[in-house]
């Protein structure tokens, strides 16, 4: 059985109904909402959407289709950077079948997407069809606002979908990665510099861990300071690892570990390798987990 | 859905084709083999089940009544102790059941294999028809050799099955239990008195944890030392504890741990705490894991 998960990001945090749309939008296919939230800061709603690879590159194409429709990037601002209604769109696999596979959907779905909806496509991450366009970062430099001068430029071809400025959608990023785990590190500590200088020695951009992204944060209603991570690649950056190291790096300004927040979902074989470290088992297996033996074809 | 597993024990563990009888006599029913195994020293061979309640009772009935065709105890002689050919049958609720619910399975298992094949069967563990045999040591004490002697005495009238003893297949222990984790530490010492000490400090006989049983033994091949554990009740007595306790009584003796085995499987319930101990999140939960809603009503 394959399995291949979808997490497409739209520009719209403040509209409660909004939810209740995307979820209808998915509903007809045979695929699971593992998370639908929305930050009305961020003016932005995700969803996490996980089943057999064909149900979920059609769910996905339903749900796109309908928050285009529903958008007005116009008129959008928010605190998180953006340069489309439908903001970006990875496929991840994680179940039966390879990064190629999943490459292969997220260009299809790009161009059929584009096609349909009128919207300028750039694939990213392992679709990316160029170096300078793998980091969403690099790509989404300018956000929205840059997009008429940067379609006008032909190192901005698109990779998919019309060369044209689309006011009301702006543009889309499809890619195809593996599983991000968002990890936050909450500190014994109420000082951001120290956050600030540990989450820079911890991460790729500071000289730390090369999968590893970082920043310190305020938590004002706790008091406290945070660590908060993106692990990219967590087979070569494993969970553990960051947060020792974060463990380590506290210590120098006497400061401990309040406590962590795995934020969503993470793989089996992350959290296997957290089990295999701490308890020291270098064979731990997910296939010793009991429940593991009721998944089809496990 | 509802999942049982069952792990029947038989006293057979020197015969290479007596494992694949096992497997041909379960192979009819819709349910998953997740482990299979024989120890030529014990003479014993055990089998885990996985399913629905109806097939995982079923099953085990043609299993146990295979071995007991299979096997003569008058001429059994192992290291483990046992009373019969189908030693224990234990039915552990895994999913969607409660306790109630495998006890009421394991009885009438019980009833029906001890008519079927005549054989003596005594309920144990959670099943036990009396706290006096609710702990298997005390139910098989003196063995299959005692049989006769127990038989003829009031205090050993059966829960089901003949009051008379069957000198081929001696009797069987049928119960209900919590999952149970086999759980080893290995130590980097070669003093079997350090191992002997740390597993009595750890043990509930020794005045420590109450749900681990534990003892002391030398890796001959290994040219060390091991704490061996059972956990049988991991919701109260979690594996990092018992584990943290051993580095902690192993410090005094200057011993580090060297590694750790689970042998067999675990509850996903139980790595869900080491998850939550280790990386100190308080609300992890296995739902956070992206694979577990692969499971059928996950």
């Amino acid at each position: 059985m394959k399995i291949l998960e979808c997490v497409p990001n739209f520009s719209e945090g403040r509209d409660p109904n909004f939810l209740k749309e995307l979820e209808a939008a998915v509903r007809p296919f045979p695929v699971k909402i593992l998370d639908l939230s929305r930050d009305p800061d961020h003016h932005r709603a995700d969803m996490t959407i996980l089943g057999e690879p064909a149900a979920v590159e059609a769910a996905a194409m339903a749900v796109a289709c309908r928050a285009v429709d529903l958008i007005d990037m116009t008129r959008h601002q928010g605190s998180h950077p953006r340069m489309g209604a439908v903001d970006v769109v990875p496929f991840i696999p994680i179940r039966g079948m390879g990064m190629d596979e999943a490459v292969v959907i997220a260009r299809r779905f790009g161009k059929a997407f584009g096609e349909a909806k009128k919207v300028p496509v750039f694939f990213y991450e392992d679709a990316a069809t160029s170096e300078a366009r793998r980091n969403l970062v690099d790509l989404r430099k300018g956000e929205y606002e840059a997009l008429p001068v940067k379609l006008a430029d032909p190192a901005w071809t698109v990779d998919a979908g019309p060369q044209e400025f689309n006011p009301r959608a702006g543009a889309t990023a499809v890619g195809a990665r593996m599983p991000l785990i968002a990890f936050n590190v909450n500190l014994n500590c109420n000082d951001l510099e120290v956050a600030k200088k540990i989450a820079n020695a911890v991460r790729h951009l500071g000289g730390g861990l090369r999968y590893v992204k970082a920043m310190g944060l305020r938590l004002e209603d706790k008091g406290i300071v945070q660590v908060s991570m993106n692990l990219v690649n967590y087979q070569r950056t494993p969970i553990h690892r960051a947060v020792e190291l974060i463990k380590a790096e506290a210590a120098r300004y006497g400061v401990t570990v309040r406590e962590c927040e795995l934020v969503g979902l993470a793989p089996i074989e992350a959290i296997q390798e957290v089990v295999s470290y701490y308890l020291q088992i270098p064979e731990f297996n997910a296939k010793q987990i009991i429940e593991y033996h009721l998944i089809p074809d496990a």
